[in-house]
């Protein structure tokens, strides 16, 4: 297994030099205390935690997996007690509001530790993860009982959390969903049905477990309109706090899947379970939105936390590995061969790792902050975040999922054989990779929220937004020093503006014409929105650099990266521009018979 | 596990209606038996077979894996009885000479049985895959008498055979490589050293198998020009062909890996193991070159294997799932959803693959009829259908293999969240193609055989050759109604010659230009090979679908699937044109040490 480093230089970096977080958090009342100093400090307790407890178990997890039994799950090895210890230090509480027993600290911070934690073991950190869904349900729509009840002990980590969606026969379409819960004398209600892909739906790590379940009461009118959130501990808690009960709630069974081993994907049935409605009536779905964009954060963080471990990896042997001459004379001339880090293919497919890696630690620090402005700022500018997490949101989760898998591939490359050989723990990085862009909203469904409900949908406003924002750094560099990008990002967000329009038009006579172009569209403006933060990052590069500020060898890095990415990815909207304009016609025309074998 | 149907039509449409081949066969002497209506029985019976006996065990050989114990490997239940039955049909000897005890069918219809064989199981089909190698060897560099010890037994499935090149140290470059071969009084050699990653190198199907060992003997020069090829069997031969003692040889281990379960990857040890030098002293990787190319083409069927088997895996579930409703109107009103084939960006991933499989099936059934042309046409013809392989199989190998991984995994897309989970075979698809990309030459190494070896180090030549079929392919069809595919085929002839020779000149200033253009050339290369392939098989649709021949409902799709090549994938070529031209600086100027965490 490759070892894990927290990239802490270049985290510092993004939240101090890029994002400027220190003199942002002193203007949202409650997070003054962020500092960039108290940042610092919890990011290298933070690393040395992930480093030295979670990373070691990473392997373990894999191989091990999860054991189902009729009493439960059985976490692998090592599992419960980095858990312990992770509670035992407040890392559950970090991002939590301090009312509710949290450190107050901003969501940005909560996201740079699920980045650590992710990448040294992203299965592990599901577990506390899967929480988040559940403490933001109950801090939103949850009585002043409830909250009592199951918050403080969420937010301290005591209980963990899930939410309950998807069911056998529909995942993406919740409309068709058919747990029921039936009103009881007592005010409680009983809940029944199934629930599939319950990640952290069960496990030994705490004495209880909170779910969320999406459910139709009797009188419900069909689909979405008529779901509503219950509260359904795994056991019952007594008034005063105690636990009670076990609820007539079970883990029927846990998956076999790609990856993710370390962590329970659970059939959870309700069989008649005592729950507790939470928000209104009907209105589930609502009161779920609020925070989507929140967890499609947290799963766009893992196509980051994939790349990063995976170029981690990749980097230290292609260093070490020795084979061929380089193409311009040995460069190891005592050595029987050289390091493949000589050869200009096995360059691109690191720089590719480490430009995304880069770049996505830039735009997803960048989102979560947004989230902060969100819930801390004025109302101007929450309403301004708002717009651009609803805009940016469905393209983190969708583009930065996908080029976590390609980076995970390029980690099996570097290593040619021996990347497909377990051992090397390479291949186990593309396994665990591959979840993300299917759960919280595939791809497909990430690209109809982005052209369908956010771009067409606000009649371009939002994008306007943000266009606004590349246009104004576009003038403030607008010096002939850093014309190379600058230029470039802003005929991009031209371009970006027209094709917009271009499908806009096309859907109104025919709404396949969004369908056709969608991912296409999606990927196109990550692409973009990758190269504003990339310009963003070399423009403050080139001036540390011209005033000798600091380690110039990381400031020339991030030089060179970013003209690997203007020159080498960012050409990839080339062939998406004119795919997501070539019509719906080459998908749709042919009849559903004549697909056939 | 999606059911496998091997897709006969389709194959018969490749070999009859696209590459002529009974006309040409008749030509060809010692294959005027391979009528259309022979191959077509013969692909009937291997259908069943692969359909039956294999794709049952596809998922079982996943689950099941193989065995090691200190007695040898054993294969998942259910594989070696397979195998017998493979024997038994006659099946290893289909393609083999004659007067080696084969069939003499030619070389494409071996390429065939070896689809349907990989696509209903890759891993079962590599067992007597990997003796081409060693059949291949004997035949051309072995004695009489070891062709009458080792080949007839070969070819006809009693023993199987192996090539062991890698060493742990050494995989690409076979320069390194340490095994040593010392010669003994009574001729023979004793053979030491470790060979890893051997395919298929222990396992329970056969009594016996047949090692095609790389070594070195005592004096040999140091590199690749001191390699010598060895015969080494797991059990000794007899004089009169019985069995004798087991060789001083071992597996001393089998791989743990990420897909092809169900074949042993094994470490060989070579313990003065008795050897017999095959082929010329010293000359060991000159004789291997000579059936390279037969190898690399059996490694891209691995591509063509996994687009067919995830499509037949996607189409079935994309057609029974529902989920939302048709961005134009319910389409199943009855059902409580639409099948979710009737969304544009579904059918966007299934076209994708049906256009990749069709199209590398085109593709790589026209390398394998090359193959024929060298073995029995012409001097001429052989000459120049060899020039047509040594091109075109680098990009066959590297790019259908690439875009079978791509393939697979749009497969698990379309299956949504069920696409992770084992049980319903997709993402074994993904974890099986992955080691594709990286055996026989990864796609780095590929690229710059194409790019190196064979455009720049021909002067062209070669490119020129294919260039020549091109144009007259275009000349032949240039009637308005072709124009749409024709015109655009003709522009990328002209604009790949065009990027060959700037990437040539910019190469001789600097070798590096060529490495770091190298993968984006040969992936565009591959996109306008099958852009041929492509407008060639329309072609031959629309002229049907004019004269109402035959099936027009197969017609029609396939000319509909040509415009979604050439509208959706092709394009792809806009991105890779600039990346391919942006130069080595971008790769090649960051110091090895700017790259770190």
């Amino acid at each position: 297994m490759p070892d894990y480093k927290a990239p802490v230089r270049d985290i510092n970096f993004v939240i101090n030099e890029l994002l400027g977080s220190e003199a942002l958090y002193q203007t949202l009342p409650g997070f003054e205390e962020a500092t960039a100093d108290l940042m610092s400090a919890i990011i290298e307790e933070g690393a040395k935690f992930a480093e030295n407890e979670l990373a070691p178990l990473n392997r373990i997890g894999d191989e091990e997996g999860c054991t189902w039994s009729e009493d439960g799950v059985k976490t692998p090895e090592g599992f419960p007690a980095a858990y312990q210890k992770y509670v035992e230090n407040g890392w559950p509480a970090l991002a939590a509001d301090v009312e509710d027993g949290g450190q107050g600290m901003p969501n940005m911070l909560g996201i740079c530790m699920t980045e650590m934690v992710g990448s040294a073991n992203w299965s592990w950190g599901m577990y506390p993860g899967l929480s988040h869904g559940a403490v933001n349900t109950v801090d939103a729509h949850g009585s002043a009982e409830q909250k009592e009840q199951y918050l403080t002990k969420l937010v301290a980590g005591e209980w963990t959390g899930t939410m309950c969606l998807t069911e056998s026969h529909c995942g993406t379409d919740l409309g068709m969903l058919r747990t029921k819960a039936e009103p009881q004398a007592d005010g409680s209600y009983a809940v029944t049905g199934q629930k599939i892909f319950i990640s952290a739906g069960e496990h030994d790590m705490t004495d209880n477990i909170v779910h969320i379940v999406l459910a139709r009461l009797p009188d419900a009118p069909a689909g979405t309109a008529g779901i509503s959130l219950f509260i359904v501990p795994k056991v019952n808690v007594n008034a005063d706090g105690s636990l009670g009960e076990r609820n007539t709630m079970h883990c029927a069974s846990i998956e076999e899947k790609m990856g993710i081993h370390g962590n329970a994907t659970c059939v959870l049935n309700f069989d008649g379970a005592r729950g507790f409605l939470i928000g209104p009536p009907n209105k589930g779905l609502n009161c779920m939105f609020t925070f989507m964009n929140t967890a499609r954060i947290g799963t766009a963080m893992q196509g980051l936390s994939h790349m990063e471990q995976s170029y981690q990896g990749a980097l230290a042997y292609a260093k070490e590995r020795l084979a061929m001459r380089s193409l311009t004379g040995p460069k190891n001339p005592d050595g029987p061969a050289d390091p493949i880090i000589v050869h200009p293919d096995v360059r691109r497919m690191l720089l590719t790792q480490k430009a995304l890696a880069e770049g996505s630690r830039a735009f997803i620090y960048f989102l979560a902050q947004q989230g902060d402005v969100v819930s801390r700022g004025s109302e101007e500018d929450a309403k301004a975040a708002d717009d651009m997490m609803a805009l940016l949101t469905p393209i983190a989760k969708a583009f930065v999922t996908e080029l976590g898998f390609e980076a995970a591939n390029h980690g099996v490359q570097v290593f040619g054989g021996h990347g497909f050989i377990r051992e090397w723990g390479m291949e186990q990085i593309v396994r665990d990779s591959r979840i993300a862009m299917l759960y919280e909203g595939t791809t497909g469904i990430q690209a109809m929220d982005l052209i369908g409900r956010k771009v067409l949908g606000s009649g371009g406003k939002l994008l306007l937004g943000f266009a606004g924002m590349i246009d104004e750094f576009c003038e403030e560099n607008s010096g002939a020093e850093d014309a190379q990008f600058v230029a470039t990002l802003k005929a991009y967000k031209d371009e970006w503006l027209g094709l917009s329009m271009e499908i806009g038009k096309s859907a109104m006579d025919n709404p396949d014409e969004a369908g056709a172009a969608a991912v296409d569209y999606l990927m196109y403006s990550g692409y973009v929105t990758l190269a504003y933060f990339w310009a963003r990052m070399a423009v403050i590069a080139r001036k540390k650099i011209a005033e000798a500020d600091g380690d110039t060898s990381f400031y020339q890095s991030k030089l060179m990266t970013a003209q690997f990415y203007f020159e080498r990815l960012l050409p990839r909207t080339e062939s998406l521009k004119k795919t997501m304009l070539s019509g719906a016609e080459n998908l749709m025309q042919m009849p559903e018979e004549m697909f056939a074998v």
